[in-house]
């Protein structure tokens, strides 16, 4: 069994990313390697400058949403696109687009953020994630 | 440890069950077993003919939803209850209704698609996914 | 191995919070011990008496909530916060509140519900789930 933790990030709200990117950070900081595989609105997220005006929070809680924002700002919380920077300064991290998804957008590795190492298939993204400890759709 | 998936089918919105259907495919292809446990609005969406007419899709990304349904058709891509079907071709794919909704929901096997096996508790699902090495929330 | 199932709690609707309690409630019988990590909303949802008002339900199918509340009721079925009280009993269950949210948000331990054991960190949090045998992000 491998020391990896496995992150299929489907959604694209502020909120989940920042939780996917805090894990991944806990999880290098704990010496595993992370394989980040973005898929579907996950991937929307990672088009290039998008994170810079993404403002989406889960609809259930978007009455939260503003007092949330405003916190991150006043305590100078790091953004989810810091933290998964962060966590690959510390350790293992691969982040990968979905193929799928890239051909149903109609998107190109070049149209992502530098921060995607590579797009690959739904199939070799399980064949690796059996044999670590952790994965989970967030 | 068994070389097995099991997916709690939870939501119900056409992206979310695509992703299930697609990671279901996936993994049989790589030889896994796959046990699906369908729960909640994941249940509702099996409910005989209802795959026929759901558009629901994650409230949050409702503006791209458009542009997704309009994709999938002009590329043909096969709905996610046709995955599931062709997952069953490639592997040992099972899937489950949940006791607990059945029973809330005063849904019966009959009332479902002919796709779901059969109805079983939560207990009896955890005590085979924790003997596997995938396990998913969706 | 330990026979661990570790929740992550990110959620706060009701739906969701009963699938978790449910989940946690069936581990418990099977013998696992559970570790709940409330994040985000679903920290939220734990701050004091805010479970005897809490009505959210995920968006997409808040059509189907006034029946499923109505049937929850007519039928008795106990609260998710009943669910655990009840699995804490069977079993060797522990909650855990999110250091960074709890920050974040300004909560300190004595604004929660008191069935939360404890403030803890995301990397102590993994350390422990990996050790396990399922770990889920709901």
């Amino acid at each position: 069994m491998e020391e990896r933790m496995s992150l299929i990030v489907f959604s694209g709200t502020v909120d989940k990313l920042m939780a996917a990117s805090i894990l991944t950070t806990g999880a290098a900081a704990m010496g595993m390697e992370v394989e980040v595989f973005l898929t579907t609105w996950g991937l929307e997220a990672f088009r290039k400058d998008a994170y810079k005006t993404n403002q989406r929070v889960s609809k259930e809680f978007e009455d939260f949403a503003p007092v949330m924002m405003e916190q991150m700002q006043v305590k100078q919380v790091p953004s989810w696109m810091d933290n998964f920077k962060d966590a690959r300064d510390i350790g293992a991290v691969k982040i990968y687009a979905c193929s799928m998804t890239m051909e149903l957008f109609g998107i190109k590795l070049a149209d992502l953020e530098p921060i995607v190492d590579d797009v690959t298939g739904v199939a070799t993204f399980v064949e690796r994630a059996r044999a670590g400890r952790i994965t989970l759709f967030i």
